[in-house]
């Protein structure tokens, strides 16, 4: 893991393929690999791009990456992909993107899949954006699809978030019921060739008119990914939000909120997950379940129970054979 | 509250939004008036209802609750809308649905919104359809917007979950690309007057070929919500499934695991956001934080050390007096 950790650090992308790989599958060791790139903080700009399905996502990622490359900058890119636990690889089979750009060193480009424990993916999200940071890129772009909680967690990791709508569809609203647009720091009307992208545009400006002044004004751009109109605009704009970020001592608070998203998601499994584990050995779940069903008790006075057990089972047995000694 | 809970149980519905409300808000008291309402089990039929924004998945409630009602059930629709924190209920304004229902004492229609902590949804939901519970619907749909993981979480609460998808737009795939193809026990094509239905549904068919045969194979049926054409079969297929369920002994299985998505719930509020307080009142928290942004400490390590600390903290504390005695 060293060996592999250091190869990592020095910019090797198999061994960076690799290390994600095990990540994900929460193989052995990967522990101690991810708690080595926590160790060596790295510092990439983390962009996070998100957006309802059909909007065009994947063409305007392309679209950025290129536009990063052009001003010299290494570009990673994850996809945060909570695809189908029962298809699977199947239907990841379909990202055939990013093939024009393998034969490029300075771009990244890899996509998560929940395999099967969707929940865990907010937490690996965080682990494998802090593995990309050791490698060293100058950008690392998170993708999201869908617009539901998961999508809001990912982009707690993220400096400055692209909210991408399209026109028609009634995109500007549906994004706003998914609670999505708080966290733009920009938003993108993507296929603006289309008729209605002004209507869209201006809809955003009205929701953003009603937000409390002061701090960040997200702009509203208008881009075609596909043939790259609005694409400079957009790295400028990702731009001029980092270094208001870095200027107003923004950049660090949300640093600090990945850390704390991080921290959150460390404690879920460390202590739920072992209340849960623990009661299950025990019998005890099973007789909380039982109780549950059959109306004797409800689930806040279980859990309590549950919690205060847990509590005094792990920390005083402990206790008592120190003081026998 | 004894009194309120009294009025639920006998059927008033003033009684049940203003106590959805208590519950929303977290009141005081609200915590004992779920409790209540989980001691008090109700025989409902959950129906959780879920597919993209812009499918249809609105007309397609009100249908089902015609239908549900010509068959002499009542009927409770649970709308569970993530809507934006900031603008809040301007947004849930243009929820006029359901007006011609407010008449009909045997239908009661809620919207949930997350208030700004969408985070607590899922709980809330839990907690809400415990109450309408006790009201005793013969029905209880529960509707969600979006795709992503809450609306995932929020589904474990359902008997039977109906799918939602229109032709077109590629919506086949991108259901599947958010997790929610496995969770459907019914799908449905709406809109299905339009171009392309009868290719999502032989879309839809090919991929249930692929999993797995045995148990309950998920009908696809094909509705024009706005005409009422196929809402008879969805209304058939729904207690199909529900009939299937009873015999085949799923039906305790889900209960089962409504309730410990609850207990999941519950543990996850009393534990971390009690060790995270606990941690921020003394200052660890901060040095934790602190240590992170320097590199010096990593999340799981960090989690590790609070979630101990806790666990010596509250039990041992309150062993030591009792030795002393």
């Amino acid at each position: 893991m060293e060996a592999l950790f250091e190869m990592i650090r020095r910019g090797d992308r198999p061994a960076l393929a690799r290390a994600i790989s095990l990540v994900e599958d929460g193989a052995p060791g990967s522990r101690e690999l991810v708690q080595a790139a926590y160790r060596t903080p790295g510092n990439s700009r983390i962009v996070g791009i998100t957006g309802a399905p059909g909007v065009g996502k994947s063409s305007l990622v392309d679209g950025i990456v290129n536009e990063l490359r052009s001003m010299g900058r290494s570009v990673a890119v994850i996809a945060v992909d909570p695809s189908s636990p029962f298809t699977g690889g199947a239907i990841l089979g379909d990202r055939v993107r990013m093939k024009h750009r393998t034969t490029d060193p300075h771009v990244f480009f890899r996509s998560l899949a929940s395999r099967g424990h969707l929940g865990g993916l907010t937490r690996a999200t965080g682990d494998v954006l802090t593995l990309v940071g050791v490698a060293g890129f100058d950008d690392v772009l998170v993708e999201t699809v869908g617009a539901g909680q998961s999508e809001v967690d990912v982009m707690k990791y993220a400096n400055t978030v692209l909210v991408v709508l399209s026109p028609g569809l009634g995109d500007a609203v549906q994004t706003l019921k998914a609670g999505i647009f708080e966290i733009g720091d920009v938003f993108v009307v993507n296929k603006a060739d289309l008729a209605g992208a002004d209507r869209t545009r201006a809809e955003l400006e009205m929701m953003l008119d009603m937000r409390p002044p002061g701090g960040w004004r997200p702009p509203v751009l208008k881009t075609v990914a596909t043939t790259g109109e609005g694409l400079p605009e957009l790295a400028g704009a990702i731009e001029a939000h980092y270094e208001y970020l870095k200027s107003s001592g923004g950049l660090k608070a949300r640093v600090r909120n990945r850390f704390l998203a991080s921290l959150e998601e460390y404690l879920k499994r460390e202590m739920v997950d072992e209340v849960l584990r623990a009661a299950s050995a025990s019998g005890e779940l099973e007789r909380c379940l039982a109780a549950l069903e059959a109306g004797k008790d409800d689930p806040a006075s279980a859990a309590s129970r549950l919690a205060s057990q847990y509590r005094a089972a792990s920390s005083c047995s402990a206790l008592v054979p120190s003081e026998r000694s």
